[in-house]
């Protein structure tokens, strides 16, 4: 590997705005970047597209970094190397492999979303707000392999560290839009999806409806549901029966259990 | 509501205690005792026969506490009433409705657990190590309305504070037993258990297998899944297909996927 620049600062400007794209949403928006932190989830990042503009480095940690193949696919001025006092700052995790990132956001906009398949099978969250549960949402539909996940009415914005790491990568790898509720709503008409919403008080079980077509499976927040919007505009409000003495799941886990049922059902025809 | 005593300083050996009970494993396990924290939690431990022995509560957020019937309800003695600050100290989440107690433990062993139903159906997770998803195991679990939890080889004791606060209650209301992996595998092939292990290996997806009989649902840890002990001892090893990039999905979201496709084919005799 080339030699490349090296940090000891954490005063350092190039530090500071790195920093400030962890921590603040509104300087991430305003920049396009983003902060992104791991091997693996830079590997996805680089794997899907995403343009790369620095790399920092910790050789106390990354200790192989000098002979890394895949840091020497990247051109020298893209590597910078950084104390361990630098990386301690700037890292997010306890314990990662000492490697960070600064990524150029991408666009997320509905009227981009195409499908590849005729029966797509898509998840929409409404206002999703714990970047722990938006992770594991985008984990299952990694699993299941989902034609799209909608953000509808976002509370925070995707490069959100937090949603990053818990999301292990699959915040880059998934096909992902936003847009407000109704927009989407829209959308769905018009491209004649089925869309079923989860609710506490459906009368029909999930297991009763017909998964096979285009479907578009609905979730709200754990605190208050799903919109009066959504409710009104579904083609069937579903309900997974619970039989307990709380009344609630995770809504990472109803969602699992709704996708997964659907796809049981669209096996059984294949 | 008769006069209780009152404390404003961190440094009672009462509020020393119960701190200890909230941080130290250990100390829980000695004393048999735990510190549980909200009112709904506290509710469900009182329904479900835990013995109370004290209760904090702070006026300056349970506003209400001179006419609560719910705190009417325990013995004047069993109530002390802290400062703002004491409360604070012992708090564990930032919102929570003024009230605290220490509660008495109960067992959980193995060789208690009775079943009401002759087709059981019980979940058992193997060393899970984040209180998290414990939590969510145990609202699946509910939701379920699982005839047990058994936890195998656990690394962690079950009155942890982010184990009661993530389960919602679910801590107290569900029927829970702990032991090691070669016991529960023992009292399985004793009961005539057919036993479903989660690996991420198997041939046998989870859609294809029979869970209309006594049945356990086995699912070990993200990192590392079960032990040989489990994948050797089962009945048949499933799989939850996944088509993603990632290998793995959130061990709540897993488990509860296996166990509604259970509770779906139950559902469709009865």
């Amino acid at each position: 590997m080339q030699s490349t620049k090296y940090i000891s600062s954490v005063q350092n400007p190039l530090i500071k705005k790195a920093l400030l794209l962890k921590e603040k949403s509104r300087e991430r928006k305003k920049t396009g970047l983003f902060l992104l932190e791991g091997m693996r989830e830079l590997q996805i990042a680089k794997g899907t597209g995403y343009d790369i503009v620095t790399i920092f480095y910790c050789e106390n940690i990354l200790t192989d970094a000098p002979n890394n193949t895949f840091l020497q696919s990247f051109s020298a001025d893209t590597l910078i190397s950084v104390s361990a006092e630098v990386y301690k700052k700037m890292a997010h995790r306890d314990t990662t492999e000492g490697i960070l990132a600064i990524v150029k956001s991408k666009e997320h906009q509905l009227s981009t979303l195409k499908f590849n398949n005729p029966d797509p099978l898509i998840l929409i969250a409404e206002a999703p707000e714990k970047p722990g549960n938006i992770g594991a949402l985008l984990r299952t539909a990694d699993a299941a392999n989902l034609d799209a996940v909608l953000i509808a009415n976002p509370k925070t914005d995707l490069y959100n560290p937090n949603i990053i790491r818990s999301s292990v990568g699959c915040i880059f790898s998934r096909n992902i839009k936003v847009g407000s509720t109704v927009e989407i709503i829209n959308f769905l008409k018009k491209e004649g999806f089925l869309v079923y919403c989860a609710a506490l008080s459906a009368s029909q079980e999930y297991t009763e409806v017909n998964f096979k077509g285009p479907t578009a499976i609905v979730v709200g927040t754990e605190n208050s549901g799903l919109s009066e919007d959504w409710l009104e505009h579904s083609t069937q409000n579903i309900i997974i029966p619970m039989e307990g003495e709380i009344d609630s799941m995770n809504v990472s886990v109803s969602a699992a259990i709704l996708i997964f049922e659907a796809k049981r059902q669209r096996k059984l025809t294949n």
